[in-house]
C-alpha cells in the first residue's frame, strides 16, 4: 500500500513548523501543559453528570466529557439521552469550571451543540464521515477528531486537512486504540503513533486509553505511558458506579481511581519537563 | 473481545431461515442466479458512461455502477461530478437496459437518488453511520451495504440491522476486503466472509475484487474464488481507459478483460450449480 | 515497512519464468494437474491411520498426510506419537498407493524421515528456522513449506530461497491462513496469496482450508474457492470420527464430505481448465 | 478465536502470587530495579564491540547485548559472524563489568554458549521453537523469550511454559512489536502488553523499543513509555555509527542519544517508584 503523496499539506509540519496551540480556559493544548479529560461514557442522569462533575474537577480534570448521542453496534444498545441531556451536562460542567467536550453524530445536531458545548467531537466511526468534516471545517470551534479503528497515520492527518481546509484550524488529534489480533485488550492502543504524529503533524494529539483498552485495570499504565511518550492529553472515563454504567461500564474508572490515576500522570509529566495545572 | 450476543436479530437465520431475495428487472439476487454489477468507480464525463455502459451490458452485468459522489481519503483528489454526473449516469443505464447502483454520502442527497437510482450503495466507511443507515431504512428501495475496512461480520450484520429496524428489508451486503498487514495488494478479501455471512444471516452477499485487491491482475482469480465460495454476485470497476481514469485505474479492468472475466466466473458458477442469466 | 530488495532470487519469476514442476507418483504439482493432499491432523492409532488412507484413496487423494511430531501452542496438549507412528503411518500409505507428507519439527528426525516419508513439510511456527530450511536444501526431496501466520509473501519467498539455495530446488508453497482481526474463523484464509505468487515465483502453491478456518463448514466453500483462484492443490484434514480426534477434531471433515468435496473441486477445477486425476 | 484453557500453568499468577526474581550481577529483574540492555544488533568487529561496550557501560547498561548469529529474512543479508564473534564479545562486556546475552538459533549451539554467555536469548521467529525451548528449559541459566510478531500473550506464556516444565525457572519474557496494518513504523509497540502480562503472570517482562519501531527516532519515547507502563526493563541497540551498521542501523542509536534516553527513563522510572541502579 503505497502512500499518496501530498494527501495532507495544511496539517503537515513541514507546512506549519511550530505547534498548533488550542487556548480555551484553563486549557493550552499544544504547549506544555497536560489537558485532561474525563467523565462518563453516556450521559444518563442529571444526578449521575452532577456527582462526576463535581469528582472529576476536584481531581484535577480541565474538561468533562459525556455522550448525548451514542453510536452503538447494535441498535438494540443504549443510544443516549439526546438533546434531553444536553442542559444537565452544561450546568454540571458549569457548576464546576469545567469546560464541555461532546461527540457530534449527525449534522443536523451541529447548530444546537454549537451554542452550548466547547470542543465537539468526531468519533472514530465518523473519521471519514466528509460532509460530516466538511461542516465542521466552517466553524469557530475546536474539533478532537478520534482516529478510526483500522485508519492510518495518513488518513487521520487526511481527515484533519478536511476540517483545516474549511478554515477551522483548531483541530486536536485522539490516538483511541487500533484493531489488530491481540485479543487481551479490546483494542491495542498505538502509543508509538504519538511520536509519529508530533513529527508529521504539528497539531495536538491526546489518547483515550478507556477505549483503547477496554479494561478498567490498564487504564492507569496506558495513560501514564501516552504522558511519558508525549502526548499532550489524556480522555479518560469515569463513572460514580461503574458496574451500573449503561455503557462501556469495564472500562470505566470510579473516582477514587480516577483520583489516583491523576497523581500518577502529574508525577510522570513532570518527569519529561510538562507542567500540570489545576 | 466478546461478542455482545443480541447485536443482532432481523438481519439472522434464527429469525429468518429462507434467503432474501431481491427482485429488481432481470436480477434476483438471493437464489441461485448470480448477479453482476459493473462500470466505472466514478462517473467523468457523458462520453465515458455512454461508452462503459454499452460494454458492461453487451458483456453481461445487471445493473451499472457508477460513483457521483466519491469519499476521498484526501481532499485534494477528484471528488467526483456530483448531481451534474446523476443525468448522464442514469442515461447510460437505461439506454443499455441496465440498472442502476450509486454510493449515498450525504443525507441531504437522498431524496435526489432515490427517484432516479434503482439501488443506494453505503459505502465502506459509512458503515456505522448510523444516521444514515436510520434514514435508509425507512425507504422502499434496495441498500448495498459494504463492510467496513475493519468491520468484524457481527458489526456488519448490526449495520444491517439499523436498515432492517427501520422496515427496509432490501439489503444486500457487500465484503470489500479487509484491512491486514499483508502488503502485497491493497486489502485482503475475505472471501471467507461469504460462507461465514450465508451461515448467520439470511441476507445475499456480493463481492468487490477490485477495492479489495486494487489491483488489475488480481481481479479475475479472486472473482472467480467469490463465485466458488458462494456469493451471490461481483461488483467490479471498469473503465474504458483504465490508466486514464480519475480515481481507482490500477484496478480496473478494461472492458476486453471484463468480457473475459464474465466468461469465466460463468464457468464457476455453472460448476457449482449456479444460474447465470444475461 | 520498506521490502528489502532482493530478498529473494532463485523463487522469482524473473529468475525462472516456466513453473517448476515437481512429478512423484501420480503427482505433478506445477502443471494443469490438481494435487490433492488428505488426511488427519496427527497420526493417532494404526487403525485410525489405516481407515482413513483408504477413505481419502478411494476418494482421490493423491498424498497422504499425518503428523507424527505436532507442534503445539500448549505443552500439556497431545504432542503426538512421534517416531513410533511412522511404519503405521508408511505401511498405511502404502497400501494404498498413497504418497506421505509429514512434518519434521527438529533437525534430528530428518535422517529417519528422509528414508521412509515423500514429502517433508516445514510448518507455519518454523517458516523462518533458518537452520532447519537449510539441512532441508541439502536434501533431494520434495519440502512443503508452510506460510507463517503473519508471514509477508516476500518472507515466504525468501524462506524458499534458504532451501533453493541449497541446491533443492524442489518446494511446494501452501498457504494456511494468516492472522487478522477478523474473529469468526480461526485465521484468514489468504485466497489472494495464490495469484500474487504465482506472479512472483515459479514455485507451485497449495492451500490448506482446514487450518485456514478452523471450522469444518468452511472447508467446502474455501477449498472451492482456492482452486478457482488457481490453486495448485489443496491439503484437507479428514478424520474417522472428527468428535473424537486428538487435536483439530473441529476443523476435520469426515471421509463422506471429504468425497463430497473432491466432486466439488473437480468441477470447479475442470471449468477453469485444470485437468484432476485420481 | 477461542483461548485453550489451561495452556500454561507454571507461568500463571494463579500459581506463583508474587514475582519471579532474577538475580545476576547487578541485575534484579523482577524487583523494583530497571534493568537496561543495551549493544549492536549485531557483533561486527572487535573495535566495535570494545567501543560500544564501553560507551553502553559509561552511560549505565547493565547488560551488553551483541548478535552473533543473526535470523534475517532473507539468505543474502549479513548472517552475523558466528562463534567467531564470541570471544570478542565477552571479553568486552567483561572488561566493562556488563553481563551478556545473545540470541541461540541452532541447537547445536548451545552448549558453547551456555559456557561464556549469561543469559540466552530466543528470537521472535523462534518463539515456538519447541525443541528449542525445551532444551533450553533444562538448564541453569537465564532465557530471554521474545514475542513472535503475531503471537498472543498466551502463545507467549505458552512458549514460557515449554522452559519452565524442564525445571528452567528463569524466564525473562519480552516484548518486541506486533504486525499489524500501520504503516508508518516497522511494526507495533504493543505496550499495552505489559500490565497485561504481568496480571497473568509472575514473570519479568522487558521491552526492545529498537525491533518494535525500526525508526530511531521513535526509540526515546517508546522506552520512556515502555517504562512508564510497568517495564521491568529495556533492550536498545546502539551503534557507534548507525549509518555504517551492517543490520539494523535505520534503528539504532549512537552513544550519545543512548546517553540521553537512559537520563530520560530514570527520571520517569523515579517517578513511578522504581529504583536505578547504574
Amino acid at each position: 500500500m503505497k502512500p499518496t503523496h501530498h494527501a495532507f499539506h495544511l496539517a503537515s509540519r513541514a507546512h506549519q513548523a511550530e505547534n498548533t496551540v488550542i487556548s480555551l480556559g484553563p486549557m493550552n493544548i499544544g504547549t506544555k501543559d497536560l489537558t485532561v479529560i474525563a467523565g462518563p461514557c453516556a450521559v444518563e442522569s442529571e444526578e449521575q453528570i452532577r456527582v462526576l462533575a463535581r469528582a472529576v474537577s476536584r481531581a484535577g480534570a480541565h474538561v468533562l466529557r459525556g455522550g448525548l448521542f451514542k453510536p452503538r453496534t447494535s441498535p438494540y444498545s443504549f443510544q443516549g439521552l439526546g438533546m434531553e441531556g444536553l442542559d444537565m451536562f452544561v450546568q454540571a460542567a458549569r457548576d464546576n469550571n469545567l469546560l464541555t467536550v461532546t461527540e457530534v453524530l449527525d449534522p443536523e445536531h451541529i447548530e444546537a451543540l454549537y451554542e452550548r458545548v466547547d470542543i465537539l467531537q468526531v468519533g472514530s466511526r465518523n473519521m471519514q464521515n466528509f460532509p460530516l468534516l466538511k461542516q465542521l471545517g466552517t466553524l469557530d470551534k475546536p474539533i478532537l477528531l478520534k482516529r478510526g479503528l483500522s485508519a492510518t497515520i495518513e488518513e487521520l492527518l487526511s481527515a484533519a486537512e478536511y476540517i483545516l481546509l474549511g478554515g477551522n484550524t483548531k483541530v486536536i488529534l485522539c490516538e483511541r486504540g487500533i484493531r489488530t489480533f491481540q485479543n487481551d485488550l479490546r483494542f491495542t492502543p498505538d502509543i508509538s503513533a504519538i511520536p509519529v504524529i508530533h513529527r508529521l503533524s504539528h497539531l495536538p494529539v491526546i489518547l483515550d486509553p478507556s477505549h483503547s483498552a477496554g479494561d478498567r485495570d490498564a487504564v492507569l499504565p496506558i495513560s501514564r505511558a501516552a504522558v511519558a511518550a508525549g502526548a499532550d492529553g489524556i480522555m479518560v472515563e469515569v463513572h460514580p458506579h461503574p458496574d451500573q454504567a449503561l455503557s462501556d461500564g469495564e472500562q470505566s474508572l470510579d473516582p477514587a481511581a480516577f483520583t489516583r490515576l491523576i497523581t500518577d500522570i502529574h508525577a510522570v509529566a513532570n518527569a519529561i519537563g510538562r507542567r500540570v495545572t489545576s
